[in-house]
């Protein structure tokens, strides 16, 4: 099951954590267990959840352990992308107190933040779960973090919307007045970009909607619109091109969004609002 | 009254907002607007709240527009710190719409996080209003962020807790029991550490509470206690050292805590969990 | 006409341009002109095409003249994408004559490099310009340096292939037997991807590619197929996706492969062997 | 043999690699893999030349490997600066399928870009080994890769001129005519750098280099002469100096050159313009 | 003894020493040892102290060894802050000869210039045993080195005072005139900042020091006086604060200073002007 | 004068001096005088010598300054490599209050760091100025600070060793045993390094001199010699090399070495272990 879960590349889990550990460390590294805890003390620890939830990060743990310590063990009791229960162990640490210590904020903020992401994101793929409908996330993320927040995204069962400006082309409003209309926007924009980048355009009605079906879009994002105009809008395109809902979207509307029939619903909240879920590290000294 | 709001140094944002233009740009840039928009097109914006908050992150807007493009003009019509309505105009940005289209979701990730945690902590300061009781925020940040999220806090009216493992002492349960016992910890961490430092120690019960104030701790932390227990605390305390109160602390018993008579309350939640500001970008090409 | 040739956002340029600087400087600088030119000395500048030729990196000049010292003033006389013939001068450069010697070297390396990765396009784009095939970049490109040469395709009038691993899926034989053939290679595909990422897939023979087909990819790469071969392939292919041929592609060949009728001609020489197109910097002390 | 040849410290390979790497992963790595093949899929490779040339950059491809994932192992079957003919076998890898993959690319890049260096160095080389002279390249090196370039150079068994503009000086017409006179200009030189930098000369004429010799450069630099003065102008230096031929040089023009008994001749076609050499990674999926 | 030295994170080691090794290594290693020894041999060393002092920086040793070549074996014979005599064996190094001579240079900078601190330091609390007063550091240490200067300080039995301009309040003449006055001062810096921060103030005369100490300030410094006008500070101060002697401090007049009855004594001189202590590597190749 | 001194490139000051200024900026910045000086208030600064020395690293200064905050003016009144008197001034700074006081520190480390090495080489220079030695580093330098200490060696009238292990060849013990003897030794260095760079052989003994001697090394590096062996030493070089004297030089002996007619005299000391030169910023609310 997990083997068809998208992997993040350990070098940049790596990079990402070992900035967060001195940005925790600062100029001197953990005083109170240095001023306290015997340098050869063990300890042994587990991470629960202590809330429903799906789990995303567990690599950036273990990263934070090894890059504190090499002597630290890490196993992992769950794999990233697994449902989570009150209680549920998802790792066992162990190793050198001080280092344990030493590396435990930076890896559940990693795993706090992605989880509850991933929880969100769960969340909404459950409601809509006997549609066609995938959940996508936005550009909408925390700046520096969007590769690991669109991880955590697939990791909650949802799919990617744009990396970045650079991947795929969207045409709003601006870029069609600009270019003189929705059919020379997409001919500008598909003469200027690779055989393989897909070209999207947003309309806010269904006026604007069928002329851009003209233009042979391959993704038409349908803007702030109710359950029953996307149904027509999704009679007007067809199956000639896939088909997104945007703007606004929240646990109690996905569902009636979903069953309108359209294929992808993206939302900026999973990234950009998603709570924390609750993670801690039950640590014994041994 | 900015002036005495706490400066964050530019070079500090720039580096920061760098890493996020670029993570949005990849590899080839808007690749939309190159496409549609003729290069010598100039747009004019305005940021607007679209909610009820607090302002946090203008210098970040700043920072991307300027980074992006030295033609584009920012004019600030709020300060960080500030609080916001509906429809406010926050700032006013001119120049080559490319330019601005390029450097707009950077600036928003941003100002959205940074003023929704501005925001979260303003209502928790507003509930502790009438008490002697202090907002502080954790160590539980996004990792990378810290420096910006604890200036947030302080632009919503909140305190700092640590920086990091290096800037105070927590002595915790484990210390404790390490080290020999409360007092011994305490003396440990205060030959450990230079005269700047503070001391702060961690306590369940009010019977550790008594045997840590013999102590001297710098700041006790009531960890977990309801109000009775925490008005208990103050007395066995009395005077003797700060006291924060801590653990699952929300908008509805914050309250309560607070009127105990503690002189700081934590909470995690501020900067883990609380949702982006809704602030948006209406643009003119003009 | 330049208005619609890409961009490249100038934080990356100077990123990589202050890197070449500093490699080129190492630990004293120019120490020639040091010891020779009076600080005060100014220069004047011309950098003439010494060839024929297509040219791209001009941005890179002007980053390393300005890196160096504000104080220089570079005047472009031609654009990115512009042709070239031997005489033309492409920018002037004036300003202390130390701080010009110092930038020259490194921006005439980044120059010649993607002038020589624009005139290699430009002379298989030349050859195929009465066909509907486009010239295309691979993944064959100098370590560090792929966007600023995929930059120099599109300035010589070639198109983009994938920029990495991430952006597209390209299913070449190993993908296949693992998966279990080509329909499940392309459906796992498919599903673990976003719905902006387009789907290639390789095949050596007109078996495998009938095969392919029924698996319905967006684009088939027909690996080293003579033009023959090429012709019955579109016409299996019979618009139902791009084509792209591939494998060995030459300027001597590459006309009768265009002709065959695909859509696309990918090949790696164009940025991991073309020349360097020589641009000379002819300098004057004043 | 290779314990004589020039190593390059791992510390300077391993960052560029990485760097590589992170380019060709982007924001979520090598999708196609990971949609397609099982996590537990082993893979043996082979390296294997595809033409006659020169190896160079074997370490990069290990770097690539390890850095990708440490269960791939590397066995070298040939060393850098070995000679190669087609069919030879480089290298052996086997790991992880998924991580072979990963890292075949980068690892080929390099190795393909440095072995046509050293590749069209031994060309040179070849065609003046019966004379005294050395093939030498210039600062005209892809930005960022000089280091590198220049050990690729010294695989092929050329020689280095100057790595950057500080490691000796090199004296050139308008230095000459801004010191007031060449004898003025290497006198001030010596004054200015340490004892351990050479000072190099630039002659166009044979009047020019009469003068030059009174000033006892280490090195002159004859630009742009024909064998028959260059012969003269070795009369004239009579082994007070090492004597350097430059410009618009090439395989046909070389021995000739060579043979009018210069010691140094330099050119920056082996490291601008040099064509890739075609090494290809033969997988096999166990 | 040493479980309760300050340990540094290997991390913040890490990066240090291999930005010191490149930079030692430049664009080609170590030229001398690849031309003459060969790439097996392997050589045995020690690392001697040949003055008395006191250790500090043998992680960097560790790490310059091990990030050069992972096949060096590196042995503590000694721990930071050990008493060093003249002949004493600090640490005994085994492998590759050419990596042992690549990395020994860095090794014994990092070494001297720490251990050179550490001992200057241990001089300084040497003449004060027999008082209250702890010797504290400044913020006058070397650019990019103030961590592991603060580290050896404590080596040496020093104590460390703020490490950069936001861990502590240090209100001086300048700010007290803009605040309006001393009181004015403390109370804004106490608003400002959060409740681990200490406050201290600069005052020059004893007038200063009794209005300041109403203002209840956590730390007095007191600037450049003599021992007399110091134990009347210590008589007004009465233990409502800690004191700090601090200017023009030096082996001679520490004493007197100390035995006025400060608290603290803070020194630059330490940091910015302590001599390196001689440690040699002899070495035997084997 | 001054415009043969040699220049430091700016990008290289720049990128040194931003790490010192976030080392120093921590978390959040000048605390102090974010809390007690409005932002509005200007500030007039000038630094001064406090002692007789030798200026270095005035541009570190003014990058300082430029990157905390535009809008302060910086005025040189003095260049790198002048004499200093007590009393001098050096620059005139003018600007916001609080950015004056945010760059003082970082600033002034380097200044004094920088010139106190120029001083220190200056008072050997002196020593030495009627023979015909210079005075010459080594690689004993701070780790991360070695070109620019390098160039405070040269501000202060010495002259420069090798920069690293890759600029110049230096034989020592070791070497010779390795490669077979002396005259081997120096055969296969020139056989592997280029054409400008230098082969320098040290040696212990008159014996090992002569046999030195007969291999042509550039120069000599004569180890541990008193005056009296020296001379002799110069007699068996008779002109056919350069002579460096080193080992354990100071202020005392280095007249009489100097007098013994030796071309180069290194010592470590001066970047190791010169005290920093006291400037100060005598600041002036305005």
């Amino acid at each position: 099951m997990t083997a068809t879960l998208p992997e993040l590349p350990r070098l940049m889990i790596d990079d990402a954590v070992k900035a967060a550990l001195l940005e925790d460390w600062g100029r001197a590294g953990d005083i109170t267990s240095q001023a306290t805890i015997p340098v050869e003390t063990k300890a042994r620890a587990v991470i629960v959840s202590r809330k429903k939830g799906r789990l995303s990060g567990l690599g950036f743990v273990e990263s934070a352990c090894r890059q504190t310590d090499a002597a630290i063990k890490v196993e992992a009791l769950a794999d990233d992308g697994e449902a989570l229960e009150p209680g549920m162990l998802v790792a066992r640490i162990e190793g050198p107190a001080r280092s344990v210590l030493a590396s435990e904020r930076v890896g559940l903020n990693y795993l706090g933040h992605l989880s509850g992401i991933a929880t969100a994101t769960a969340q909404f793929v459950e409601r809509v779960a006997h549609t066609r409908a995938s959940i996508v996330c936005t550009r909408k993320t925390t700046p520096g973090l969007r590769a690991f927040e669109k991880y955590a995204v697939r990791c909650g069962g949802g799919s990617n919307h744009r990396f970045g400006l650079d991947d795929a082309v969207l045409i709003k409003d601006n870029h069609i007045a600009l270019a003189g209309g929705v059919a020379l926007a997409i001919e500008r924009a598909r003469a200027h970009v690779g055989h393989l980048v897909k070209v999207e355009v947003e309309v806010d009605t269904l006026d604007q909607l069928r002329e851009a079906m003209d233009a042979r879009p391959d993704v038409v994002l349908l803007d702030n619109m109710g359950p029953e105009t996307l149904q027509t809008a999704i009679d007007i395109i067809d199956g000639r091109a896939l088909s997104e809902a945007s703007g606004g979207i929240n646990l109690e509307t996905v569902q009636a969004i979903a069953e309108a029939g359209v294929d992808l619903i993206s939302t900026g909240w999973i990234t950009h609002s998603a709570p924390t879920l609750d993670l801690g590290l039950d640590i014994e000294i041994v």
